[in-house]
């Protein structure tokens, strides 16, 4: 399958996080899109390219106009009050039952565009998710054209950033903007399958109340782990998307016999769904030496993953999302890709 | 008038906060509390006590359960995983629009119970707002048996603590506590009174649908300051609580003159609201030196204030909130009390 790569991520760089109540550099590094871009090449497994402009459409299909002017803006803003050291969250509405409304402040509209301070916004931060989202755009088109797969080496992430929220390391949606393509190309269901450690929030958030997407997702059991307030297996969608929504939590120390059963009753639910095309969100901090995380996949269980995501009906788009074991997060990645191949 | 004050407060000390996206000490210091009892008892304006232990009682009254639970164990659930450090809230629920639901990990617990990342939990955080709540409650039952006035010398502060969700250094709303003890007493309304430079959401929250509580604040516009997501002058409360509400925002650079002129339409409403007891939330953030603030008030201008407050139906309760300039808050926030006296 053919690759899209962008180096414009390079500028999304110093960036800190609010990380267990300290501020630590980001664990979401520059290297790890380098380290895929690499294993992908070494793989051979097709062609990599850049990814065609298709400009702002497809991500505001998405995400809501006011959220993406405010992407777009964020950092001057924060520059104009002097300051030189990366934007992050710190207020927050907290639901306190009363109306909210977007504060002028460029302190307040952190706080009101994302859920945690650990999504910083530096000078390259925009211009990065740009490019990020384009990758997974230009992957989705290639399907369109006849090709069953592709995959978009997106960095940042995306699965955490809802219509109008930031989070967890992720701006746009990449694999929500691809499954939104996906349908514009006549495919009246699409299956979002996220394979990250972490919930996907942002894209259940954004289908949350939709049939045309279906969002399964394995992860570790948000009851303990980050993105804390959804994940849970009682969220199965609600209006005309009830039942378009599948969680499969796990506790920490899931190794591969308790992670690939899962898996198979998240393909069974692909099949199930009657999705024509399928969005990967695929995330490899599920691996055991993963920094934040606490699954026990070892390198060979990708391959593993990989030779089940087989049976997912054609077109299949990989999006890589998280995965901060810097050493192993490209042969990981790959591995997924190699083992679908039947390379 | 008499004051409570508690040595408890001080356990509630090497805190830091999330500010300006750098991690920071808290402003929010124990000396603050010591520099308002010493300039109480210089100015002899009544007799220090130590508050009496009402238990939890008053405090379940304004606070859930859950949430007091919370802030008794949080310091704990904290070292249990290992962490020596102030705990401090990261990530947040953001109204996704999905179902909420409180995580059993603390660093989840941590974001569900809290509006920012600026509110730490550390060993002695618990009892100081135990003992800080109690100094409300024990000053509001001096006025229950005919005290004209009473001062509760409390730290840490309280009007951004809602029912369940602490912020802006506030852990348990000491004036909002005091107003419904008050409203215990038999006064079939009570008002408070917010002179604190921020808007005072936790109070405004727990009152925002009841009408025996009048609820009216001067402060600096959400729109450009903490806490950025209430405190306009659209918000007068909703259901049984419309019309009990009233905030008059004031622009960054505001001083005395246009401080005042708000200041007596609050004393105007009050009056109209035909409430029998007051709490005044007594800041002193709005002074021209206060390190986090944006007003302009000179250490004279707080003569006027009490003099201005003199006009309040009795009995009065002053509560001690913000002010952070440690040099002068005994003398500003003592210059109301003097002055309120006539002395």
């Amino acid at each position: 399958m053919d690759a899209w790569y962008s180096d414009h991520h390079l500028g999304h760089q110093g960036h800190t996080e609010f990380f267990g109540a300290q501020l630590l550099p980001s664990f979401e590094l520059p290297v790890r899109a380098e380290r895929v871009r690499d294993a992908y090449l070494m793989a051979d497994l097709g062609r990599l390219d850049t990814p065609d402009d298709a400009g702002l459409a497809p991500i505001l299909a998405v995400h809501e106009a006011d959220y993406v002017e405010f992407l777009r803006g964020a950092w001057e803003a924060w520059r104009a009050i002097d300051r030189k050291h990366p934007a992050l969250g710190m207020v927050w509405h907290a639901g306190l039952g009363m109306p909210k409304e977007c504060p002028r402040h460029i302190e307040g509209q952190l706080g009101y565009y994302s859920m945690d301070a650990g999504c910083a916004i530096v000078a390259g931060t925009w211009t990065a998710a740009y490019w990020s989202a384009q990758c997974a755009i230009t992957a989705a088109d290639a399907l369109g054209r006849g090709a069953p797969a592709a995959f978009a080496i997106c960095r940042p992430p995306g699965h955490h950033a809802a219509a109008r929220t930031m989070g967890g390391y992720c701006y746009l949606n990449n694999a929500a903007i691809a499954a939104e393509r996906l349908r514009g190309q006549g495919h009246a269901r699409v299956a979002v399958l996220d394979i990250d450690y972490h919930h996907g929030n942002g894209t259940q958030a954004i289908f949350w109340r939709r049939d045309d997407v279906f969002f399964v997702s394995l992860h570790a059991d948000p009851h303990d782990d980050y993105p804390y307030f959804s994940g849970h297996a009682s969220e199965r969608g609600e209006g005309e998307g009830q039942g378009a929504t599948l969680n499969l939590p796990l506790p920490a120390g899931t190794a591969a016999p308790q992670y690939l059963a899962a898996l198979d009753q998240a393909l069974d639910a692909v099949q199930a769904s009657g999705s024509t095309a399928v969005v990967v969100s695929l995330g490899v901090d599920t691996f055991e030496r993963d920094p934040i995380s606490r699954f026990l996949l070892r390198e060979g269980d990708y391959l593993q993953i990989g030779r089940r995501l087989a049976r997912l009906p054609r077109p299949v788009l990989f999006v890589f999302e998280g995965g901060y074991a810097t050493d192993e997060v490209g042969r990981n990645a790959v591995a997924v890709l190699q083992a679908f191949e039947g390379a």
